[in-house]
């Protein structure tokens, strides 16, 4: 039937509608430019400039709500106000010891000339690699309380290209392999999305601060436009809210190539809240860990108790003593409490987060473990029952402290849109991972583990946005396909690691659980990776906790490889991503904190590659050791020598040049031993 | 984190889990094949080959519920029944007089082992040319009411192509072009969608009998494999409703190529409930209209009052002139009551649907219609208001009744997701289009009309499911872009029609509104068609209540173009696809119900192109007088030579073939006279 507006079609038609710019703003550097203009219907859109080439053209901002008219148009502006800062702050550990925060804001307040006379906030941040905006509604009297249907935020990509990206909603708890496709071939895709556009520019479009509220799809509508799509809730609204909050950022990060991605990363924390639980140094501990598990993982243990129970008082000494002898401080143990035995999956309402099985001898264990000077990790499985967990929250973290439990590593093994939750009223609901209700859950589990000192390590998780800035005892979490999936048929193929650098890792750190020396799986399959690669990932996948994966009597037969494990540090003040391209290959240096030793990481795909980097991260006038494990001749993750590797020394100063050769599958390891060097990093 | 069910891992990658074939049934002509199997994790899934070639991978079958686990695995057979139908039915005006159904009907019983031990039903019915099935959930113990989250069911298209698709969840109702694009480049669609796999085969995908249902869109999931994506609403499900109910049936139409598609789209109608009307041959009137509209759309009056009114007894005393003039039988009158002079926008609160404005005198009008042998169409903008409307229904239709009218043309334009619900209690809801309230207040339209005899050509509406079957007062609707866009800036392009009649017009009739042989729209603008395709859009795009759209005075300057518009009749016993290929051309011949004349149409693109066809639809043994509209000497959508038309007459035999030369944008129209045909069909 017919349209009163003719502005209405050409938007439809991709044709600016008459639409004047009512404020822009730039970077600190000038290179990105941000402009928000209004139409002659009162559509308010942003666009987003790079050194004057567009990235993000008009795209709309707004609201749907499930109960009121929405609101994305009849709008004039109110005012438009520019700010700057820049400032610094200290991360209590992390990939950099010191992140700089220096933008531009720009807060732009819209108000619906009629109607209900609404008013939003667009507030943007504007960095030099990247822009952040979020949405202010104000309490007022046409708004009171927002139950919001969908957001309308749009991200109007200005060029096809690649984009690397996963699936949302499949039922699979996002542990999905990146696809690359055409960006014009995205169905609809998790956050973060990685885009390289025609020109070159790299893009990668995420949230920060995902707080009481549903995370972020995006959907892609025509062409390269897509459209934000909130995830869904058993509730009404996938968003409600009393006025007078603010929505996550909305990020977009810009580089010229993939490395400066990875810089640019450091938005999403420059996004978030400051630290909130003050000095954390005496109970948060970044630090490797061993672990019960991958013997799980291949099938040879269980989780549930029988003949072939994992978590035993004997099986985790073993374990304890192997950390204690290689001056690895955690030991993870699952499978060690009540609830495993029947059909858990989907279902954890016989977990019982304070009860461990009888063959479990939990203050024996703390009593050892303590003797040896390691802890252990707990680990709350809680198969997706949500609310039976919400139950029983302080209870299982006074168990963890009580019993010298520092991490606690969380899981909601369940399909998607199939999370418990069961309200007071008795009446239950299915949620999904991402969504609200489960936003919500996972801060109520921080937040009380914070309480009680325990960090926690989320799997099965919601994505990471940056709250460990303001949460720091948020240490990590999965959320993808980590090296579990190295055991099994449909094995990660070998440019994994360099696609999820440069998509989810852009979000935050991962619990990948690295460092599968024996390259076995489930039922004695080979794990297509070189021995060099597991040891490169260590340096490549920054996490403040990482697991030492495999089993001791792996390590004990590779004791070559296994020094660089037993090397590296879990905690830096600087990083540096040297080379790469999205699921290519990358090389990362890191500087380990409170040392001056260095470490890298160099990981490919299944083609040889060859690059060459210069040490220009060294302290100039220093002669370092370069520790170097590389893979040996023939080395290819196709054959029976993936395992080789070749294990060298040699003196390096800054400006030197080193070719790093990677096997087909393979990777590279090096420590930069500083003069006066321990011989081990913190 | 761990996943305990490698099967699972294996769906990931997209390898057969272990699963077994549990049931099978063939089409009565043994070409298509579907198989539903479990897997070891009783999951069920169905699969459609084609002459033994693929067409439907292995695709889910399922539920998610907001409330409940949801219904996908732990499946085991109850029991698979086949049974086969072969019968006829005539439909009381439409495209074809008789329809055969001829069909094998596979009832699958699915029942959860244990959990909950759930019932589902999957009932398949495979025709020579496509597939329906539907789900029924028996009211049972373990699930009394379904509170539907999203369906489950996958379409994993088994090879990549070619796919026409339209946006789902678009702001503008549906109004979208249809883009070509690769299979795999997807976003999320509306169905009808229409794929060319690699091979050639041509696949439809859509929804028969959608009935207290939310609609189904194809979310793209990986690669070629689609989920359904049902369209929410403001209610926490998207769709509630007490077990023991069945879903519409999901289509899948195969065939070798696009005539095909459009023969197989009568399994739409095949699978919706018989008429519950009775005989209506007193009241629903099938015909052209003329009306006081293209005026409006191209700006020169208003709907509003004021000195431009369009719908003044004047004006309207004119066009019920021209159209007993020229035998057409209705006339609609749009902007004819009170409620229009605000911003009814989304917002049509003021429409009073029996109160006209003071400058339209409706008994004075009555009469002078019935006194020259024409009857009005009414009209409802509801402007998105649809509980507004609701209140008013019987008194709108029951002064439609009393005034003569016998079709009531409806609109509900506002944004998707801004439809107006007000509940009993006063609560405030905002709805979708195609949500399942709104499906089900098109319903109450449909079916209050009926008692009234008042026939509904929906505007702005839920897609066609062949629900023409059961209620036939629902004579036609909109849903698309129709003429109108020749008006404005954003036109259709040249190969909109071709488009249109293998993606929408798949799914049933639509008030296209051809006929401008002005070629003249808003602001003079030209409208890129030669004269020759409108005069084929007759044919071409069925429906049974078929404007005649341009005015009085456009069609008195081409009086040659004209007598084919007044000759064409708008319904037909017998219709034929005689070539075409998605989105390039079509041909398609009807024979006049009631009448031995056959009427070709024939549209393009933008290329100049000729085709041949046979004129085997003829009756052997006759001469027909073939009265053919062609596109004249240089005629050119994008010239001044737009109007070239050459009229001649011939006389033809079956078996002779015709060369149809379109010119580029053009078309070709044909009157196949039978001897012994009056001058003018039905």
């Amino acid at each position: 039937m017919m349209r009163m507006f003719a502005s209405l079609l050409a938007l439809v038609a991709a044709q600016p509608a008459l639409a004047e710019v009512v404020a822009t703003a730039a970077s600190p550097d000038k290179a990105i430019t941000v402009a928000v203009s209004i139409d002659n219907d009162g559509r308010a859109t942003y666009a987003v400039t790079r050194k004057g080439k567009p990235v993000i053209a008009d795209s709309a901002l707004g609201f749907l709500f499930t109960d009121a008219p929405k609101l994305d148009r009849h709008f004039a502006l109110v005012d438009a106000r520019t700010t700057s800062a820049d400032t610094s702050w200290t991360q209590p550990f992390g990939e950099w010891q010191t992140i700089r925060d220096r933008h531009t804001q720009l807060v732009v307040r819209l108000k619906e000339k009629d109607h209900d006379r609404r008013e939003m906030q667009v507030t943007f941040r504007i960095f030099d690699d990247g822009v952040g905006f979020r949405y202010t509604l104000p309490d007022q009297p046409g708004l009171h309380h927002a139950n919001i249907a969908d957001e309308l935020t749009e991200f109007a990509l200005a060029e096809d290209g690649t984009a690397w990206w996963k699936p949302a909603y499949g039922w699979n708890r996002e542990e999905y392999l990146y696809e690359a496709t055409p960006i014009s071939a995205v169905g609809t895709a998790q956050t973060v999305a990685t885009f390289r556009l025609a020109g070159g520019t790299h893009v990668a479009i995420h949230e920060a601060a995902l707080v009481d509220y549903a995370a972020m799809n995006l959907q892609r509508f025509q062409g390269t436009r897509f459209k934000a799509n909130l995830t869904p809730g058993s509730g009404v609204p996938k968003v409600s809210r009393d006025a007078g909050f603010s929505t996550p950022w909305r990020t977009i990060a810009i580089a010229d190539d993939a490395p400066g991605l990875y810089h640019a990363s450091r938005m999403t924390l420059n996004l978030n809240e400051p630290n909130r639980l003050g000095d954390t140094s005496s109970w948060i501990r970044p630090g490797k860990f061993v672990g019960v598990w991958w013997n799980m993982i291949t099938g040879k243990w269980t989780w549930s108790r029988g003949p072939r129970h994992g978590a035993t008082t004997a099986n985790v000494k073993r374990y304890i003593d192997f950390a204690a002898a290689n001056s690895i401080p955690g030991v993870l143990v699952e499978g060690w409490n009540v609830g495993w035995d029947g059909d858990w999956f989907g279902n954890g309402k016989d977990m019982q987060f304070d009860q461990p099985t009888e063959d479990f001898d939990a203050a024996e264990l703390q009593r050892y473990a303590k003797s040896k000077g390691v802890y252990l990790i707990g680990h709350n499985e809680t198969g997706g029952s949500a609310s039976h967990y919400d139950a029983q929250l302080d209870r299982a973290f006074k168990y963890a402290q009580d019993h010298g439990i520092p991490v606690v590593k969380t899981g909601y093994v369940t399909d998607a849109g199939q999370i418990e939750r069961t309200d007071p009223d008795g009446s239950q609901h299915r949620e999904w991972h991402e969504g609200q209700w489960m936003v919500n859950h996972y801060a109520r589990v921080v937040e009380t583990a914070a309480k009680y000192h325990v960090s926690i390590d989320s799997h099965e998780p919601v994505k990471d946005t940056g709250l460990r800035r303001t949460w720091p005892n948020w240490v990590a979490r999965e959320g993808g396909r980590g090296m579990e999936y190295m055991s099994w048929a449909g094995k990660n193929p070998p440019n994994h690691e360099a696609n999820m650098v440069f998509t989810q890792l852009l979000g935050g750190p991962m619990d990948f659980t690295p460092g599968i020396v024996s390259l076995k799986g489930n039922a004695g399959s080979d794990i297509p990776s070189t021995l060099a690669k597991q040891l490169a990932n260590y340096v490549v996948i920054y996490s403040p906790v990482v697991m030492v994966a495999d089993t001791p009597e792996a390590y004990a037969r590779y004791p070559g490889a296994f020094r660089f494990i037993r090397d590296v540090p879990t905690d830096w003040s600087e990083t540096r991503v040297l080379n790469g391209e999205v699921g290519h290959y990358v090389t990362i240096v890191r500087k380990a904190r409170g040392s001056d030793d260095w470490f890298l990481g160099s990981v490919g795909d299944e083609q040889a590659r060859t690059t060459t980097v210069r040490l220009d991260f060294l302290d100039p006038g220093k002669t370092y050791t370069a520790q170097i494990y590389r893979d040996g001749p023939n080395a290819d993750y196709r054959t029976a020598d993936r395992h080789a590797i070749t294990i060298e020394s040699k003196p390096v100063r800054r400006g030197d040049t080193l070719t790093l050769a990677l096997a087909p599958g393979g990777g590279q390891a090096i420590r930069f031993v500083a003069p006066g060097s321990g011989t081990r990093a913190k």
